[in-house]
This record gives C-alpha cells, sequence and structure tokens, in this order.
C-alpha cells in the first residue's frame, strides 16, 4: 500500500535542521511494518540522518561541509546564482536527497540518537517541499 | 506490486550525464502513486540527483569531485585498475548507487530543477546497467 | 508485501567490512523481484556499496575518508565523546545510514563487483544494530 504526503519547510538559514518531529506531524498514522522514503525536491537543500542530541553535531557538520566545499574555488564556472549556489550543488549530491528508513510496529524505527536533518545549503534557500512517501 | 526493468547506458566520459529522459523512455507506465528505485550496478559509477538545466552545474561537480578525490595518493594501496580507479571507487560510495524518487498522479515528482545524473567516475568506464524497481 | 529483519553485527575495528553474507544470512527467502532496504540505526557508522573483491579497495576507503574528514579540526565544538566522534558523524552523513538493493528473481541483483560494505567510522564503535525490510 501507498500513502503519500507533501510536506512544506518553512526557510531555514544554511545548516543542518532537525525537522523529525516536523515530518512526523504531517505524515498520518505509520503502517505496521514499511518504509518511509522522503524526498526533497531541490538541487540545493539535502536530506541526512544523524545525531539528535547535542546540537553542537550541527553546528560542526554545517563547519565541515563549508571546509569541505569551498566557496569561489577558481574552477568554478556555474557563478552566476551567488557564491554559494554550487558549493550548495555540490554538498547536496554528497548527503543526497532521499531517505528512507524502517517502520516497525508502527513507529519509525530510528536507532536512539537518530534524527532527520534538513540540509539547507543556501543562505537564503526559501521554503522547501518535500515528499513523504508511505510503502506497506 | 513490483515492476522491473533493465536499462543500458551507453559508455559516457568521466563527468555527470544527465539521463532523465533515457529512464523515463525505458520504464513503462508509471503508477498512479510510490517510488522509482533506480540502481546502478557498478563500483566506479553512482547516481545522483541535481540540477537539470544550465550544463556548468555538471562541469563543475566533475571538477569539484576530482579535487576532493584526487589521483595518485600517496596511500593508494589499490593501483594497479589505473589512476582514475581507486579515486572512482571513493566518488561511488560518495554520492551512492541507488536514488529513489516519488511518484504522484503517473509521474516522476521530482523539483522544477532536478534531474537524473548518472555520475561516470572512470576515463572510459563502458557500458553501464541500470536496474529499475517501480514500488507501487 | 513487506517483510522485516533485526541483524546484529559484532564489534569491528574503524574500517570498511563487507557484510553481504551476513545479511544474506540472516534475512530469509528473498521474494520473487522486490526491493531489499537496509538501515543501520547509529550515527558514527554507515552503510555503502563497493567492490567486493580486493580488499586493498576496503583499506584505501578509510585512508581517504581519514584525509577527507580529519581529526581534532580547530572549528570542532563537539569534541566531549573523543576525537574519532565528530568525524564519525560526519563520514555518516557522506556516506548515508541505508541502501537499497533490487531483488530479481529470487536473488540480490548486485553488479559482479558489488558488495554490501559497513561502514565503521568509530574506533571502538561496539556491535551495530541493522533493520532489513523486504519490500515486493
Amino acid at each position: 500500500m501507498v500513502k503519500q504526503y507533501h510536506i512544506q519547510a518553512h526557510p531555514q538559514p544554511r545548516g543542518f535542521h532537525l525537522i523529525t518531529n516536523l515530518v512526523l506531524e504531517q505524515i498520518g498514522e505509520l503502517p505496521k511494518n514499511g518504509v518511509l522514503h522522503l524526498h526533497i525536491k531541490h538541487t540545493s537543500a539535502g536530506l541526512t540522518i544523524n545525531e539528535n542530541a547535542d546540537p553542537s553535531v550541527r553546528v560542526d557538520m554545517n563547519e565541515a561541509f563549508n571546509h569541505m566545499v569551498k566557496e569561489n574555488e577558481s574552477y568554478y564556472t556555474h557563478t552566476f546564482e551567488g557564491s554559494d549556489d554550487m558549493p550548495a550543488h555540490i554538498k547536496t549530491s554528497l548527503v543526497g536527497n532521499s531517505i528512507s528508513l524502517p517502520i516497525t510496529n508502527g513507529q519509525l524505527n530510528l536507532g536512539t540518537w537518530q534524527g532527520i536533518y534538513l540540509c539547507e545549503f543556501r543562505d537564503h534557500g526559501g521554503s522547501r517541499k518535500l515528499v513523504a512517501t508511505l510503502l506497506s
């Protein structure tokens, strides 16, 4: 069985943002067993799973990605959308646009420390559209 | 319901190549709602989603991955398949071998600017095999 | 149809470890066609697909990730869990927590050289929990 939900995430600054609760609030009752597929419909923002407790992890993730993929590299040719744009495309492909999570006994079967991150790679990315698909 | 298709992508030079149309041509009618899972059966080529319009993004992606994962690093021990081989394995795990995309109302529910990229990380990787699975 | 299995992977040192056989032994008969979704319930270990033959690839992958994401960067603020912890979180988001694999004619439809890697990014990560979900 397939159920689908469209989720709008409000604008966020560049960084990694915990959206587990936002997602759970938007999707209805979960099936007994299955998979939740979550997709973000953009090319400069991604989704990943990481530590849901200490916010310093999210701060360091942002810093690490900014160091790994720098702005204004001399070899960038796609520069007309601003210095944060091409790095945002590269970072998006590093984390990816989709995550899939197991559902067990009607609940997301995440590890104790796992949360869903929306990775905003633009400085002013605006609101972001997600599609949640429940497969069971 | 499950439907599966085998897709052959013709040889491409090292780089990021837009294959959205190739994939859509090879798979039959899409279900009303569901997920398209696409897998590439190789360890030196990957799949990702990124900007479908300006080809300069694909040029810069290639350049950025070549800078991030360099050839001939002194610590490489897996070197007998050529200097582009070990970097290709590493890049493949950075982008991944599979993507999953939502299907809504019988169409791929991608963002306006999203396209499917085949990431060819070898200089002469030859033709590449993909498996498309429709889950609905 | 959905079938789900819980898999425990015994403790491994930091590195990339081939677990294709462990996974296949733990899950029962595969459906004729479908997708195997595999999720690791941790934030400092990931899953990826890569070369299943020459172990030197796994050695170089570990070395490459250690160079790409260094310990003790001056900008890390999440440092109280040890110098291998924050790098482990970053590496986990680079490879991801889940993989999905096509199943065709009752078998995993991997490429000839593809195997499943458990990516252990901590020095002493302990045993790791995985959830395998068969969708068909």
